[in-house]
């Protein structure tokens, strides 16, 4: 019988002939932790007396509270460190990065099976891993014995076809797609991404989709490997790693969903839910007051180019805040080799620390009372920048970069 | 009967002969505030139903909290931006930089009264201006009537003579100087910089010395205005401001202090007080988790020069968190133009948006229980920085880059 993605990764992980509903006991490649979720992995560990057998393969990040807003968080990511350092584990200090975007640029391979104590751990499979979000104890278990229980999930085969119109990008996409599949639509089943349109996306877009994956309940955002994925790997010297990965012909999907890009226009989703999305005429014109291009889902290279070509011999509106956060170091300086940082200072931008920034509501731009926000990131709960009283938008960073100069919602096609 | 510096601004603002000891009301030139203090003004001008009618000369900025790390200071913000918008004074967005530097940058010209919400504007007596902070009451007082009372200060005049070793700064100078005041040594005087050595001084470092004159209690820190000056306002286009102020040769101070600084070495203030002061061989070895460099004493263009100097083709300590933080936008954009930004990054550090950085503890690095930071700010009573059970120790820029470098506090003669 034919397999999806999720079942081909599971199966060799295990051991085992392995297919939707069955449970498998699978060996992992990476385990990522960050610093908000890290300490009660580690709690769990020294509650259960484990031994970190799997400390090679483990990775800490330090990206939520990076460089530390509070006592109580700088005493977490000590001890973040002095943990690492005793069981032989990889501590990365605040402004690296964000977890996602370091776990790509150095580990991620084809093939991987990979766990993380941070819901984005999803953004992996964009290069054809199968990896997944789970709860401080289940990671406390693999730092433990390099391996861990799945539930293989059912996959749904989402197909899109049809060629963007400029101005509108795979954030747009997946904001369609989750719009249609609600934030519950798919939840602990896996994506799997397909259609000529997919197909031709770059690394940096695909992330961008599987990165969301989550926010309609999804287990994991899978897409093929191919030449995108060769050429990204080898450009990080691990083209070695190489390896094909793709479902079967006669692999089985619980539903199968198309779309069709073609009349597509830049999407944003309203506030407090991701689902909640209205094409960018129906809100274009709300004020904003602050402006967020960043995060684990749109702090690439790419995100900063059209940025910085949006905003190029053009100012930021004098009422908005915009912040920009590279995703990483090896972002942060590549957007400096190509002047992308200089014409978002130059045009009124104020660039973070990589890390994530404002998006998680810990620091670095929480929102005042009645303030909006347009953000490039993936949630927009209320409070989930740090205040209750407060409205967030979610849109692509060239729709971000258009708003920013007008002060209210604009459509970047006009400007691209 | 000649006058001191001091004693020449004030007899002109308040149109008196004023002399140490009187009490002058004078008309101030500019009114400064950031975020920290301004809400406490705002208020005293609401409870006490004043009228703001020196608007056009008030400025308000956002560089203690910025970007903003907790929703009561973005509320403290949008009240400050809605304030001045109502009153028609100027409002700097987070992100553009420090108070300070961005009214050196801008505003401040010799011979000024200048009057701000913050005990470190006596930073601008760098340029010949006489510039103090005051209480809230105060400011708003000023911001109503364009004037307020002054006490005119006794002098104390400081001689500097000899030549600095390589490696040896202004900033080390004034810790020195401090050492020797103590830290309410000098309090409500005006100090005033004279001698062979502070006449070669360029502006960073003269801003640098005056910014500090508040460590041992001083009004003021001054300098004459001369070529140096001349040059600094004609770079801004504000040559035309430019005119010579001196004390007179029979001016009468309260106290005379020289200081050779042929021998002088690296300087750092240990905890947890500034007048705390080692000589560097004192001191080296101390293990250091975090180097902070920036702040309106030592986050301008030559501070990020001899840092990226020290750090070319070398690496902070992978025990250090480096945080570097420009004094302003425009120090931002010309750090990156020379590539100093570029250095720091690759070598390992990490830049903050401009502004005052951890130096308040309020973000952006507070320190861990046990922890060691070594700064190139003005203070470090304990708690200073977000945390009491931490210490921090003060130095110039190249100590702190040679520090954290080595991972302990370190000699940066020999980097030089």
């Amino acid at each position: 019988m034919g397999k999806t993605i999720a079942e081909k990764i599971l199966s060799e992980k295990s051991g085992k002939d392995a297919y939707a509903g069955d449970i498998v006991i699978a060996k992992v490649d990476r385990i990522a932790l960050q610093d908000g979720t890290a300490p009660l992995a580690i709690k769990q560990v020294e509650k259960l007396g484990l031994e970190v057998k799997a400390a090679k393969i483990t990775h800490f990040f330090v990206d939520h509270a990076a460089p530390s807003p509070r006592k109580e968080l700088s005493n977490d990511q000590k001890l973040i460190k002095e943990f690492a350092e005793k069981v032989g584990a990889e501590f990365n200090k605040p402004g690296e990065g964000i977890i996602h975007q370091l776990m790509v640029e150095r580990y991620v391979n084809p093939g991987d099976l990979i766990v993380g104590a941070d819901s984005h751990t999803c953004t992996y499979g964009a290069l054809g891993a199968f990896a997944t979000g789970m709860g401080s104890t289940d990671i406390a278990i693999a730092m433990a014995l390099g391996k861990n229980w799945f539930r293989v999930p059912e996959s749904f085969k989402i197909v899109v076809e049809g060629e963007f119109q400029k101005g509108v990008f795979a954030k747009d996409l997946i904001l369609w797609i989750i719009g249609e599949l609600g934030v519950d639509g798919a939840t602990y089943k896996a994506l799997e991404f397909h259609g000529e349109t997919i197909d031709k996306l770059d690394m940096d877009s695909r992330l961008t989709i599987a990165n969301m994956a989550i926010e309609c309940g999804a287990k994991a955002g899978l897409f093929k490997s191919d030449e995108v994925t060769k050429k990204f790997l080898m450009e990080r010297g691990r083209g070695d790693k190489f390896r094909e990965i793709k479902p079967d012909e006669d692999a089985e999907y619980e539903k199968e969903m198309y779309f069709d890009v073609s009349d597509l226009t830049p999407i944003v989703a309203k506030p407090h839910q991701v689902d909640n999305i209205a094409r960018i005429d129906e809100v274009e014109g709300v004020k904003v007051d602050q402006v967020f291009v960043g995060t684990c889902t749109n702090g690439r290279l790419s995100d900063l180019e059209v940025v910085a070509r949006i905003l190029k011999g053009r100012k930021v509106h004098k009422d908005v805040r915009l912040l920009v956060g590279p995703a990483s170091r090896e972002v942060y300086m590549k957007a400096l080799e190509r002047g992308y940082i200089q014409e978002i200072i130059k045009a009124g931008g104020v660039i973070l620390p990589p890390g994530c920034g404002p998006c998680v509501g810990i620091h670095l731009g929480i929102l005042a009372d009645g303030e909006v926000c347009l953000s490039t990131q993936n949630r927009n709960f209320k409070g989930r920048m740090g205040n209750p009283n407060a409205e967030i938008y979610l849109s692509s960073p060239a729709t971000a970069a258009a708003s920013a100069i007008e002060g209210k919602i604009a459509d970047p096609r006009k400007y691209l």
